[in-house]
């Protein structure tokens, strides 16, 4: 190999595009690992995995998603047969697509999780970056809309369980959007139309400064009196529920948190009025789970109930409820909490050569141990021992077995063991 | 739930974007499987998995990737912030990126392997979609350039034969960059600003008529003599390599095939001079894999090895080889050949319930059960027990547990096995 200093004019740039990763060795057995529970956790439920093209029309997103998302995160352009398409921006509307298309074969209820990455452009800062993958758990066509509810909280709670987490380290916080648009309407007797512009105020109340919160209140028209009826509904919480069972969605809401507290897991879960939802699609339930680490305390993600949205492609409506996990934000919470750290290199020998001419001797030797089902690697080329030595150090390779003309000759090979430089002879029967 | 048919004006479309596929539980059963295979062989050789974003800036692929791909099939767009991305055709000049941006660092040589999606604007056809995975294996800053090469091919050929394919079923065709380039320099003695041009017309040679295939060589100025030339080059194959082993590449070829030989992999592999491949940034080996099967005589997939693509980064030249295999041929070689078919659900259980209000004695049964490494599925919901059997059978769940309430208070649990019919008393240990 000749090595000589490149002549392109301008070397082109390094580094990945902003606001995302590249995933080294070491960075992608992390995700494995992570996502190894993930799989193995919602395949236990029996969710079966789906996956969609990356890119979506347009169309799929202006209807239901968001107005920021849309407006302003969405990557989109026109392809070359003039199709305004999207890079998904989340993975809900794709659900809805697919289950639409089938809505008559697919045995009820579905069941479906996917991993996708997902695009957005954000200004990038901690535990949000341009592309992330996220784990999506979806239920559609449940006999039961509160069973349904019941078990995706339970499924969100089990995985961040499987990792070894408790209550000490995440809280799960319920509301329902029927309660806000009951307080809304039937409380504070706003018309309709202002429901969906109040409920996007109170869904950034804690990144607001309470002034700015009023002002904006105030803008939407909403006078004093009814500003303090919002205040206690978000004051008095599970009490001011009870009060108003009668509200839609409040006795539903208490009944599910008395169900939770039947399956053991009531300390994990909390009425929170503040949730809302970014997405316009949420229907029912509603719920985000927070860290609860002092210095951390943010959202790792959340989820709700969306009836309407299969409808959206003509079909019938159809119960659905799901979640949206972030990697970015797990990897956050599980190295925050010790729950998750760095994963060794999962391999078994290196083989190498004192002479170049034993390579292919060393790939037969390979290829008999790879068939016992052991992972190992050949050195390409014979430099001298030491360096080869070093190569499998700095590779994380346990053993290394050093071929010479003997040791093909004999059939028992000489086995380094790097970690504590013990040197034996074995058999291939003992390898 | 309630049912009611969609209000909305128009429906928006439920087929996935042209020339993609949705990826629904069966299919993802499929892929999975065929992955499974994928990443158990190259990390048996010691293949470390690597990931990156899917998007690029364009210039990555304007310099070495194909004009094909760059000025007709590429999806570039200008992103919210004016810079001009790209959305990955390739991975091949990502790792090159990669691999420049920690240089230093890794240790040597690198073995990386990925199966990121990639983007085409292609006419949609057999074989031929605008989305498609592709297994990525390189190696890169091997000491020895033919060790490099020749386990490349091991592993492209092991690959296959662990899915069960033989000699019948695939051919490897291999040749060399610099045995074209010295046969268009020192046989022919065509100017070097000549060779990329002519080099793609005799990768074209099979897609065109002979006619027009003369026609683009007399164009490009080459006369009757050198024409002869190049047919002999064509039609004499190893011959003329061997007669011409001073050729640049020729002898190291043939000594790459006498090596493959005894390796017991000669059968595998052949020399076809036809073998160029798409893309400009190849220095060396090139390769082709082929179906065999009468048919379906067409590429399955093809690598090479491309030295020079490190140094557009700034870097020092490093050697380099790898191939990229995508998922849509593959599948279509396994299906054609049945080396692999649709795949069976893998989940233990269903548990029905006689009535709605063991709902959370039955999540307590599935927590259980699941604890044991059991696959459970919980009726959502309690419609007379014939449709939940039947949901059950449609979902391909081979056991149901029928929950009422004597096997709740006794712990004695009625099961019923689909395909038999039968029905059985058990306890929790015998579950």
């Amino acid at each position: 190999m000749s090595h000589h200093v490149a002549a392109t004019a301008v070397a082109l740039p390094t580094q990945p595009y902003k606001g995302t990763r590249d995933f080294y060795p070491q960075d992608m057995r992390f995700r494995e690992a992570m996502f190894n529970v993930l799989h193995r956790v919602v395949r236990s439920y029996g969710y079966e995995q789906i996956d969609a093209p990356l890119i979506e029309p347009i169309e799929l997103y202006l209807a239901k998603t968001s107005e920021e998302i849309v407006n302003q995160q969405i990557y989109s352009f026109t392809d070359r047969g003039q199709r305004q398409v999207a890079i998904r921006p989340e993975m809900t509307p794709t659900v809805a697509r697919m289950v639409a298309a089938r809505f008559q074969e697919l045995p009820r209820p579905i069941r479906w999780y996917s991993i996708p990455n997902v695009w957005r452009y954000e200004q990038p800062g901690k535990g949000r970056l341009r592309e992330h993958w996220q784990l999506n758990c979806d239920i559609l066509g449940a006999p039961s809309e509160k069973l349904a509810d019941l078990e995706i909280l339970l499924l969100a709670i089990d995985i961040l369980r499987s990792f070894g987490a408790n209550e000490s380290h995440f809280r799960v916080y319920v509301s329902h959007r029927a309660i806000l648009n009951a307080v809304l309407g039937d409380e504070l007797k706003l018309p309709p139309e202002k429901w969906l512009p109040v409920a996007r105020i109170l869904d950034k109340k804690d990144k607001l400064k309470p002034e700015a919160f009023v002002a904006l209140l105030e803008a939407e028209g909403l006078n004093a009196l009814q500003r303090a009826e919002l205040d206690f509904f978000f004051i008095e919480k599970l009490d001011y529920l009870k009060k108003k069972y009668h509200l839609a969605g409040a006795e539903y809401l208490l009944e599910l948190l008395a169900e939770l507290q039947k399956l053991g897991v009531g300390d994990f879960v909390e009425y929170d009025p503040g949730i809302v939802r970014g997405f316009d699609y949420y229907t029912g339930l509603v719920f985000e789970v927070f860290d609860r680490h002092p210095e951390n305390r943010r959202s790792l993600f959340g989820g709700g109930r969306y009836d309407n949205l299969v409808s959206a492609f003509g079909r019938e409506a159809m119960g659905a409820v799901g979640f949206g996990m972030g990697d970015v934000t797990l990897e956050d919470f599980l190295r925050t909490h010790q729950l998750l750290g760095d994963v060794p290199r999962s391999i078994d020998y290196f083989i190498a050569l004192l002479d170049e001419k034993l390579a292919v001797a060393a790939m037969e030797l390979a290829a008999r141990l790879r068939a016992k089902g052991r992972k190992v690697e050949v050195a390409l080329g014979a430099p001298r021992l030491g360096r080869q030595l070093q190569e499998a150090e700095r590779k994380q390779i346990p053993r290394v077995i050093i071929l010479g003309e003997d040791e093909v000759a004999s059939g028992r090979y000489s086995v380094k063991t790097l970690a504590t430089g013990e040197q034996k002879s074995l058999t291939f029967e003992e390898l």
